[in-house]
């Protein structure tokens, strides 16, 4: 991931903290800060300041640092990464990258060429200094269905290069704020304060409920469409109070307004634990966390 | 440059030579086996093999070890180095290094990729370990024409990223042996023996002599398309004898055939004197040309 982290974008990183709290798992993190500056506004020097941002962020989550690397491509690239990168480049073609990521005729050249650095580090050879010899290990990558284009592409090339088929597990599409057709920019990032955060989503946040509060408690809400509910679908961690939500909801006992309450308090909660948490961060942590050394295993 | 070498190859080398013994001045050969394996023939693996048996080539024309390092990129790739590469990257697009390149919309994306790889080399700050804190350092790079396309490319980008533009050198073209429609495979390669080298200069060096021997020394040879002339303006080290040839040849005084047992001598001292100096090259002295490690400036 990179830029700006919203909500959207924890889910992910919740999945990988569950998974490696149940199951001890080690973890690696790329932060593509090349792919990053190959648009306009970022020189490589702001791109790789915006990753150290951006680990601070991820630390936030509360990883275990015995068992959790994170690195950006533009520091970590090194040899055994760079012949897996050469290796990928050489099985897609690059109608193929182009079709798959939008590319034009017009984007930079590294828009194609980096694409074989976000297939690295699905094979555990990219890492000697934590595989070293364990050439084909297996390796699960929690991340955004959005994500699935670049993914299906690396699958299909592991095999060809003798490596194993990455796994994936996808987070369903994250709506925006305004729904469907909404802006995009509308999201709510983890940075965002209480009072904004309160603010988009009772002034942008799409609902489901009828125009009067009459109707409303005749017809009910449209829950296909409301995006409270979808965002509780995500964060709200008590399923039952969920359902409960979903049937009052829907019959038209419980307001829109109400169910944005509910989300703002879940959110509040959820952006502030991990702003305080974000805060601790040191920047000695970011260099312990993105430090090239072996991992615990077990 | 990279592959088998033919006399072609030579003559970049042969340069640089001449300007690190005049000059005293420090020397980086870029191996490019990523490209390399690109094609359909080799591994990544099979290229870095081959990376050191063209390192052995290199180093067999005498430079001096104290001021010259040796790459190849899948080596020695690392964060500086690629840092340079995503600055290029930024600054060229994907049609313009499709032209330029030659590179089709089926071929691998390393091809478009990787030709950032190839200009890094021109900016001082892709060596930290031999250039530390001189960023704008000016470089020369001696190539054979064929290259001008490439660099033209990068010296263009160079400003932009705030760099020096690399000067060059170019060596005119190498002509084939059977002239200008000839087959470029039909070269003569440094590891030709005595009677191959021998062999293909008699029957396949495009001679401008006349058809008879009276013929020719009624009109003379047609200079201008004879290749031992040519090749002999490369490698005859002694200006008054090639004139002297240009001249008894070109009024029919002098037959192609003895032109060409001329070159065979020059060819065959110079491949000899070449494969002698090769074969005394040692896997120890090829880890010494490729270490990382700091080089003499004066």
């Amino acid at each position: 991931m990179f830029g700006s982290m919203h909500l959207g974008d924890l889910i992910p990183f919740m999945l990988s903290k569950y998974l490696q709290d149940a199951f001890k798992v080690p973890l690696v993190i790329q932060l593509s800060d090349d792919e990053n500056c190959l648009g306009e506004k970022h020189s490589i020097k702001e791109s790789r300041i915006l990753a150290r941002e951006n680990a601070k962020s991820i630390i936030a989550f509360g990883f275990d640092i015995t068992r959790t690397f994170i690195f950006c491509n533009s520091d970590y690239m090194r040899g055994a990464f760079y012949r897996n990168m050469v290796k990928v480049s050489k099985c897609i073609e690059c109608d193929e990258a182009m079709g798959s990521y939008g590319i034009a005729g017009e984007d930079p050249i590294g828009k194609v060429g980096f694409s074989s650095a976000k297939a690295a580090p699905s094979f555990s050879s990219s890492f000697p200094h934590l595989f070293s010899g364990e050439d084909h290990c297996r390796c699960l990558i929690p991340c955004a269905i959005d994500e699935d284009a670049n993914f299906r592409m690396i699958r299909g090339v592991a095999s060809e290069i003798g490596y194993c088929k990455p796994a994936l597990i996808e987070s369903s599409i994250f709506p925006a704020l305004q729904g469907e057709n909404g802006d995009p920019n509308s999201a709510i990032y983890v940075t965002d304060s209480v009072e904004v955060n309160r603010n988009k989503i009772n002034r942008y946040a799409f609902s489901g409920g009828q125009g009067t509060v009459e109707l409303h408690r005749k017809v009910g809400a449209n829950l296909e469409v409301d995006v409270p509910i979808k965002y509780l679908s995500f964060f709200l961690e008590d399923d039952m109070e969920f359902e409960c939500i979903k049937r009052e909801y829907g019959a038209g006992r419980m307001l829109g307004g109400e169910v944005k309450q509910r989300l703002i308090q879940v959110l509040v909660d959820l952006v502030e634990r991990h702003q305080k948490a974000r805060a601790a961060v040191t920047d000695e942590m970011v260099d312990e966390f993105m430090a090239k050394r072996p991992l615990v295993f077990n």
